[in-house]
């Protein structure tokens, strides 16, 4: 699940409340399975978000995102999310979400992560957690 | 729009984020109507929700609600929430709220809010707001 | 999990897009949970929503609902959602819903569901759908 | 509002439900409030979703876009959403959306939308519709 090198896998199913009037997932919400995704990726390498403030005070916030929104997922549907690290840095981190029905890609997201303290400034992410992500790091 | 014994009117749009599959608006999403409603009630009597919680330390929460769903209301519909006090207690209200296309009636819904502190526990009403929407409360 | 007489129990976690700025749950999210747990349990014993409609040409639509909101959840909650028939009749049915994190039990709710056929009208429920359901109901 | 080089506003609340835990505007709600706009623009120039397709039987989905997270909005806010035309082709579009609170520029999208058929697949923009966009058409 943590291997270096290998994606971080999250499985959901498509809800009614997932879709839209046009029968597919509405676009906004392809955000929160990838943010579902990474929240279970920061579990199984033992930080929860509650844990990150009491302990260390700090949040994760999501600066930029790009999305390409390739084949729609539908009601009832299968779905992965496949969460590589590109970068794990001081203060920040880059990820490479893939949202897939088996082995067909539907969306593909970058997303840009960074460190903040309690006062919503920037800060260091915590050693302990930037030392076991950071093997996970891949040479995309 | 806050006479003594009349409803509070909000007006919205139905947008794709508020509709499923099924072509209709989701059911929760209803909820979430009701809710921006009596949020606008309150500001248009001079209370809004960080103000509330700046100044008398209280906030409102829902303590249960029935709703009858008569019909569904669909994409690009323009809707109406009204908003009816059934009682001002001193720690608690309930309201009535009936959501509308034109005159047809399509959900309708009682809420009671119980006022609570920052704590979460049971709160006095802040009096001025008592005073404010007492007389706004209906013998239906 | 389809027991006659025990609950269907779903489990769920509560990440960021569940909650609001008050810190819990956002009170319209609890139906988002029941519509989930009402979805699996309706996968369990062999029925989704697609192949309902495409085989039986129906669907289901909820009717009405109370729920009771008594304890708040949090950001990171383990929740289940325990789900008992109440009724299962000609063209509708009932259930009761309650949302527990462990042992404590946070909202309860009774959902009346109708069954319907494309055009929105009311429908006989599937009997395959029917004779599996039925030994499920309980004697509340 | 629809006038040449200049953006088309829409104004909207930040309600509970739009929040989360973080105190501040869950991330995936900016697309939301983006679609809202999108939808008032096309309106505002005499296109809704349902007469699309009814009479055109076209639709619009959002192939890729890149935002970026400059600040937080909070509960209570009042946002507005400045959109701005790059570019109108033969089948497809993009603009850029702003979330502004007042002058200061909170999030900042850029879209591009691809016109459809009912069976999903590429399809022209309709005649009457093209020429109006075009001139709202801004070289950035």
């Amino acid at each position: 699940m943590a291997e270096p090198g290998t994606a971080h896998v999250f499985s959901l199913r498509v809800y009614y409340e997932d879709t839209d009037a046009g029968g597919i997932v509405y676009y906004a919400n392809y955000l929160k399975f990838a943010e579902r995704a990474r929240t279970e990726l920061l579990r199984a390498v033992g930080a929860d978000h509650a844990g990150l403030m009491a302990d260390d005070g700090v949040a994760f916030t999501v600066k930029n995102c790009t999305i390409d929104f390739q084949r729609p997922a539908r009601l009832d549907d299968a779905l992965e999310v496949h969460t590589r690290f590109l970068e794990v840095g001081g203060a920040s981190m880059s990820a490479e979400q893939v949202v897939q029905r088996g082995e067909e890609e539907l969306v593909r997201m970058t997303v840009r992560l960074a460190c903040v303290g309690s006062s919503g400034r920037p800060a260091r992410l915590p050693v302990a957690l930037r030392d076991v992500l950071k093997p996970l790091q891949t040479s995309h």
